[in-house]
């Protein structure tokens, strides 16, 4: 009576890259005062408008089975926003409401990949990404990402990576935990490799309205991409909705026909009173948006002032999402070295970059979620830390 | 670019025991009157008190990210509520909250099948366990249940079905779609064949709160079954919460400590405002979920009595659930054409027995889920309408 081997295998070697997360937040039950800089979570709440769309739709009976592919006019919203950033023509029929993105990721690689096929995603990557792999019964594999290309990959590594048992590349722009936005010749890079290897590409965009430099492109932008892509979102980082657990999933309709059935199979749709409320948020348009955005734009903006007055910590500057990478390896630690002896000596919590794949060694990521000033403090502590590890004895 | 062989044959031969349902949910959309007697919906919504904690929940700010095994207060609660119904001590670490009990039934499956794994049912099903089961990769095997057993298993016919692939039986009690409550001696039955071929025991007891006759036994409470059994429960059925997406997997720690992981990469969580309601939802305790189940208590009374009056349909009367199923053959049509012409003719919908499997074919089932005095209008029309059919020419 064993358990599966699918399951006892999800994350191999006792490591799931969320240790340095739990410690902090045992610290933290444990009543230690802890700078949480770990995970994407806003550290404002759900708009109460936003709540107070969910209780007007509860109390007024949308408590019963919503249908599965979603309620029609939260698919048409979500639609009509895909369309008007992609400029492709997209309809009810191309979109599957998820119970969050998570689970839009999950269900995509269900349906691109059976037991044993290989599922690509590029390296660094967010920590779930391998075992959404494995859960699916599928085999992860990785295609780097160099910090000298801006962490962007390269048409010739997906080639490289890429077997006769392939089915799927799943990308990730802008990019966790990298901050990186890949521009149009990174896409068509992308897009050759993926047409060469008749793959299916897994676009995930839940970051799309957090962008510091540059503009946000869809591969379902790009015609040759269109019908072979499935665009994962949410409406958890751009509406600080992380906990109502809505997102979405859009690709050829064909393909969301079956998505709806596996949803009817696997999680049996998403609460109608969440998706009112997801409704209500995107009616606010673009406004809301850049509100919910602007305190990651305002530290990101304060955090390369403080790291250009250092020189251990080495940055990229993200050009969107709500994280910034640094490189540790000036003070002789791993990343995951440095987040422990920062979590232990200063109470800061941050993840280690090989949480996050071998090509994010040496890294560590920290998340801009916290207040203003005692961001600003906590990465100044930060510095202090580095460049104290990095001082003659 | 293919889709995936598993999502491209979730369910075979283009039938996924729908139709019916969904030809009803079409006319009423264009306006038609249909009396709506297919799904396991209430008539009912859910409480506005729960509502009311719903929003206090997500007003007092919880809308981050909950905790992924769930929220403590309510792992204790479910913890609580199935020590006291087993005698089985159960706490937190027995408990993972999940979005709802089909998303437990398929984690349940994930983690004890990989793929080609047989996984066992039994037949009469609930319409979606064989697609999630090949959801999870896995190979549908069913186990008849007769209707002259009562429509309960018997061990023999386990065993008979189990071959050396089987890796898990999923059993549901009540039964939905038969209104069958398996009894002690079912139990144990099942429970040596089980051992003998070293299965996980699935158990889905999502109706049981509503028991007209005898009483519920979990399998959990049978010493021998303990450390073998997942229960799969929900709030939907129990506390009229079907769109709130709320359910929970009670087993092993071991298991459990799995499937946690497995939702992290899955779906994520569940919303903490949805648990919190659920949370207020438990603590008032037996007194609403009788008030839930009153009304299928009184329809079953009142199904009796009319059916009584009549010798066309035969039924076994339901021991618990919120169906009747009824033996149609004697109109000399199969479930599914006395269900079309039932739509057609007297725009009731109900569904196929064939929707639930083999060994329903021959029936309908009849969900009594609408108002009292409407549904026994409907039933007598009913009636009528399948004494017409009999009737010489």
């Amino acid at each position: 009576m064993q358990l599966s081997h699918r399951i006892e295998t999800l994350t191999p070697g006792g490591s799931n890259g969320w240790e340095i997360f739990l410690k902090a937040k045992a610290m933290i039950a444990a009543g230690q005062p802890v700078i949480e800089l770990t995970i994407g979570e806003h550290d404002i709440r759900t708009d109460t408008a936003i709540l107070g769309a969910m209780d007007r739709s509860a109390r007024g009976g949308h408590t019963g089975y919503a249908e599965i592919p979603g309620v029609a006019a939260l698919r048409d919203a979500v639609a009509a926003r895909i369309t008007e950033r992609t400029g492709v023509a997209t309809g009810r029929d191309n979109v599957l409401i998820t119970p969050g993105g998570q689970a839009g990721l999950f269900s995509a690689h269900c349906a691109t990949c059976d037991a044993g096929d290989a599922a690509l995603f590029i390296d660094p990557y967010y920590v779930t990404y391998p075992g959404t792999v494995r859960a699916a019964g599928a085999r992860p594999v990785t295609v780097p990402a160099r910090p000298e290309d801006g962490f962007r990959p390269r048409g010739a590594d997906i080639l490289a990576a890429a077997g006769a048992d392939a089915k799927s590349l799943l990308i990730n722009t802008p990019n966790n935990p990298t901050g990186a936005v890949y521009d149009r010749e990174t896409l068509e890079g992308i897009g050759r490799a993926v047409l060469e290897r008749d793959l299916w590409l897994l676009s995930d965009e839940v970051y799309d309205t957090q962008l510091w430099d540059g503009s946000h492109l869809s591969p379902r932008a790009l015609p040759e991409l269109t019908d072979r892509t499935l665009v994962i979102g949410s409406m958890s980082k751009s509406h600080a909705m992380t906990g109502s657990r809505c997102g979405w999933i859009v690709g050829p309709e064909e393909a969301i026909a079956h998505l709806i059935n596996l949803a009817t199979h696997t999680t049996y749709g998403v609460p109608g009173f969440v998706q009112d409320a997801a409704l209500f948020a995107l009616e606010q348009g673009d406004a809301l948006e850049a509100e919910v955005a602007a305190p990651f734009r305002r530290r990101r903006a304060l955090a390369l002032e403080i790291l250009n007055r250092q020189n251990v910590l080495r940055l990229l500057p993200p050009q969107g999402a709500m994280y910034v990478m640094l490189d540790v390896r000036a003070t002789g630690m791993t990343g995951l070295e440095f987040a422990e002896a920062l979590l232990e000596q200063h109470r800061i919590a941050v993840m280690p970059g090989a949480s996050f794949g071998a090509a994010a060694a040496g890294h560590i990521r920290v998340a801009m979620t916290v207040e203003d000033s005692a961001f600003a403090a906590a990465l100044e502590t930060l510095c202090r830390f580095a460049a104290s590890c990095c001082a003659p004895a």
